[in-house]
């Protein structure tokens, strides 16, 4: 069994550094093509008109063409009368001016008279509202140089100069072979410990964005000689090749020692996180990626070396998305040497743009879906201390984001409800989600980094929900709206085959348990019943393994890993699995009362008062609104 | 003869709100695709998570898979020695940790001893680097709202999840009918008086690259009948419907018209320029746009109508082009009660960002191929005073407006040479300029509008070139760049029919001349010869007549709209005519001597001394390059 660590270490710059230098010379061939097909293609030499446009004297306006001179003295007190035919001629827009005419009178400053006269009040000078020839564009003057993406503006510019086809680069040709053993394709049925190939189909989509004609092998195993042909293969009939994954140091890894044999290898391992197992190669002439198989890292090294790579070669500014300038509250603990990239949210709180990282882990696709931006970490920093500013590069537009609501807190599957009625009833508005336990909620709206905090924290002196949490953590004036009540209760294979009653059964020598996080509003609400019934938590088998989520222990459940978890009924009828219902809690959204002025508040408040978010919320199963949509205040 | 005026006038804002209010509720109908094909489309419904991910416990690295306790008290001291099968396996990243193994540790961290065992110094807690059930994403969790636009990462994250297909809406159907007895299609031979139809293309482009579908009709000659089956046609089989042009006052402008009679017209003229003749009707429930011919109008008012209505419909936020402030230098007139959108170039000088507006016109569709921005001036305003800070709408990204160099001055073709090397020579700069003529220019320079200034103004006096002027009008140090020296001539007819010899022909009685505006170097040096020769101008034929252009004179003579011109001899080249030399003359560069320390300065010199430059110089004719590059001060 073979193992290998990195070659070397390269920092991000230097790598792309060399990226550039072994392949910026990198020779593409050319082709004519239609210019009204030329959209996104880049001309390979400089285009130039081959008419002027217009070509003839052209009337500026709808009017009347006349002998300017004809119109001397004109003056209200002593009308100019012409005569049609002799004096003057119907013009529109765009028809040419014949001879002698030589002015053109806007056809509202003309009064007809009968039905070959009309009169003028004011003269006109020579070449008025006539278009001179070569006034958007003379011939031979070039339209747009060498090297330029062309879009809709150039096309229409071409036309109108009668280019009718150009010299553009042909596509950049990108080989994307998607390697691992594991792997099946999206419409293939996946088993258990196999993965669904999706990096080749997200690849693939964004180099087609950049404009790269893309050739997408089929999966090939994890097998050095079959890995070694494909490369082979790709190497003949394309410019660019994407070896995804096998880059790192597994003992199926074979991209390195197939590329060392067949030609250069650059670079092995960048100082960036995620993306950090790249491989750079050249063979027979053309680079060679191999890049990491977790989503987020292959995504962010095809951004950070193909993307430059491909702009240099076709000669364009390789050109970064749009940043802004945001707080982060907390500190963001960062290892020295090491550029990062890391998710966040964004969002105006209290008149200040907030960055808010999301929870890392580059293999968190969905992430990327709610994320707003990405917040870079320089190398030469060991971190973002709180309350520094940084740049934040965007994901959504920065109309979008202004806009945003922010939300941290407990998850509930209702929240997403509200999420697709805020689209469906098109409010200028969107509500993100970072979901943590219900008390880290509570921490992040005293911290000032969340609109809104999700809660169902049960406090087990007095069996109310919330407040005195919120009494405990909040010194200000607090809202809390009633989102829904939910039966939390005791989660169960298909058919109870242990009977499983209540509390009291978990104890039972041949059943295991699956616990729920510390600070989670469902482990509270576990230590609370089992004090009630005066149980030994360290009677319970599985006590101290823990899952994140409902349909975390739901699914442990479904899969025989576990014979009881305490959750939500809905995350049980989500995996086909039965129920014992123990007790029904309330999920609250909280916020300071201030907020409650926030436009957007009370929409919010509104869908959740509306019947159509009672139906859907009752579909889940396990949910009950009637005190939906109320608000209480805590002082 | 019909003529209409206008039947009424509304402001921007209110049409765009009688616009959403009339077509706001239209309903799209929806289809259900491939994941895979769904990029820019728009969900539907919600898309929720059909599997987990991952859906077991994965390894999240390459190493090996251990039972956690088995590791307790492991030090450098003390090394736990486990041995393959029975307390680990290998895993690598993605793998299925087994029963009963319920830690990972990284390949890094082991020492492996002989073929079964390994070495371990450190201790791992449980589910140390396993990937949880659902850490990506949780089955039944929404995974995006409906309204949503899908892009890659969405794409990604639906597969991740087991989602292969989903509901999203048809893209709106968009016919576009060309009208106009002018038109010819661009591949179509044009005669003089026709235009070409390059509209259609642009309108079809950009709508598409906003997801709609398009359905291009063919050509309709200005007829009543023709229009309006045409138009019910596009009605019965589309969302969207628009006319172009014909939506004003012309003869032939049935538009408004064919609307009133087959439906309801909400809008006719809006207060915008370009853009004002719009039409805004409904006919059978469907939006129907009469737009104006000038592509500068119709792209206008696709982007003010079109737009917002079909993302509107789609429940899409509506988000302007990203935003620069800059500054103003001269006053821009404008009509209060006007809402106005000028082109404008952006060029950092001397340290602030300047807008700097283009000659006005909506039929010059070139000028924004070359334009950085768009300036919106308010109704409210009659214009923008000098010195005035803006914010101007960017059409190219801040990176590569940041580095453009502002030329303003007289033309000459070997600047678009220049201006093509720093594309092949991937410099970081673009050259923008700005054609008005010698003296203008040496203006713009002193008043800070531009890096550098182009003339060829001959002293009558000292039968320099440009010095006197520069000393006159600049009381600064300013550094001169030869670029070129170019033949001044008599362009004649092919062959020369008249057989013209010198400037003491034009006075000749069967010569008609044409010649160039004043303040061109081409206009001083007529009045030179003319003066060193004792002629008097007035007996010139066409002395009046004036060109804005060296093109624009040779188009002249080519037609047979005049017999001789002054002006270059590649000017006269490119139409192919003939040409008598009169005088070389000096074209230069002029700039401020501090700019000379400007790096894109340098790069400018760099290609004016190149023999690349000088071999296309020499391919364009009647130019010398002896001098071309030498630098002179004058302080």
């Amino acid at each position: 069994m073979k193992r290998k660590a990195y070659l070397k270490k390269t920092s991000l710059k230097r790598a792309q550094e060399i990226l550039l230098k072994k392949f910026g010379n990198y020779k593409l061939q050319t082709e004519n093509i239609k210019t009204e097909q030329a959209q996104g293609r880049v001309t390979a030499e400089a285009v130039y008109a081959q008419r002027s446009a217009p070509d003839y004297y052209a009337s500026a306006m709808d009017g009347i063409a006349v002998k300017a001179f004809s119109t001397n003295y004109a003056s209200e007190r002593e009308p100019v009368i012409l005569t049609k035919g002799q004096d003057f001629v119907y013009v529109d827009t765009g028809d040419l001016v014949p001879e002698p005419f030589n002015a053109v009178i806007k056809i509202e400053d003309v009064e007809k008279l009968e039905d070959k006269r009309v009169e003028i009040i004011q003269s006109v000078p020579v070449w008025n509202h006539i278009r001179s020839i070569g006034e958007s564009v003379i011939k031979q003057q070039m339209i747009i140089p060498s090297h330029t993406e062309v879009n809709v503006f150039e096309i229409g510019s071409m036309l109108e100069a009668g280019v009718t086809e150009l010299e553009v680069f042909k596509k950049p040709e990108l080989s994307i072979i998607p390697t691992g053993s594991e792997l099946v394709k999206p419409d293939e049925k996946k088993e258990k410990g196999q993965l669904v190939d999706f990096n080749s189909t997200m690849l693939k989509l964004t180099a087609q964005n950049w404009g790269l004609s893309v050739n997408d092998f089929a999966i090939v195993k994890d097998n050095y000689e079959e890995i070694k042909s494909n490369i082979l293969k790709a190497v003949d009939s394309s410019d660019i090749i994407i070896v995804n994954a096998g880059s790192s140091a597994g003992r199926e890894d074979y991209t390195l020692d197939i590329l060392q044999s067949l030609g250069e290898v650059y670079v092995h391992g960048v100082d960036v996180m995620p993306g950090k197992p790249l491989i750079i190669a050249k063979v027979k002439g053309k680079a060679v990626f191999g890049i990491p198989g977790y989503p987020l890292s292959a995504l962010l090294d095809l951004h950070l070396f193909v993307k430059p790579l491909v702009k240099n070669i076709l000669g364009l500014k390789y050109v970064l998305p749009n940043k802004l300038r945001a707080k982060v509250k907390k500190k963001v603990p960062s290892t020295a040497g090491l550029k990062e990239f890391i998710r966040v949210n964004l969002a105006e709180i209290e008149g200040e743009l907030l960055a808010l990282p999301q929870k890392r882990g580059s293999a968190s696709m969905h992430s990327l879906v709610n994320a707003d931006g990405i917040l870079p970490i320089p190398e030469s920093k060991e971190g973002i201390l709180a309350e520094e500013e940084v740049d934040v590069y965007l994901l959504k537009s920065k109309e979008v984001i202004k806009n945003n609501l922010m939300m941290i807190g407990s998850h509930d599957l209702t929240i997403d409800i509200i999420r697709d009625l805020i689209r469906k009833n098109k409010y200028d508005f969107a509500l993100n989600i970072q979901s943590v336990g219900s008390l880290s909620g509570l921490v992040s709206l005293k911290r000032g980094e969340s609109h809104l905090a999700g809660a169902h924290l049960l406090d087990s002196e007095s069996g109310e929900y919330n407040t005195s949490y919120i009494k405990d953590l909040l010194q200000e004036e607090i809202a809390v709206i009633n989102l829904v009540q939910r039966e939390q209760g005791l989660m169960v294979k298909k058919g109870n085959p242990k009977g499983i009653k209540d509390i009291k059964d978990l104890t039972n020598d041949n059943l295991k348990f699956i616990n729920r996080q510390r600070g989670s509003g469902t482990r509270v609400l576990l230590d609370y019943l089992l004090k009630n019934e005066n149980i030994d938590k360290n009677k319970i088998k599985g006590y101290d393994k823990e899952e994140l989520t409902h349909m975390g222990v739901a699914v442990q459940v479904a899969e025989g890993n576990a014979d009881t978890a305490l959750g939500i009924k809905a995350a049980a009828a989500a995996v086909g699995i039965d129920f014992v219902p123990i007790k029904e809690e309330k999920y609250d959204i909280i916020l300071k009362k201030s907020e409650l002025n926030d436009d957007r508040i009370d929409k919010i408040i509104k869908i959740i008062k509306s019947d159509q978010f009672k139906e859907k919320v009752k579909m889940l199963g396990g949910y009950n609104t009637k005190e939906s949509g109320n608000i209480h205040f805590i002082e």
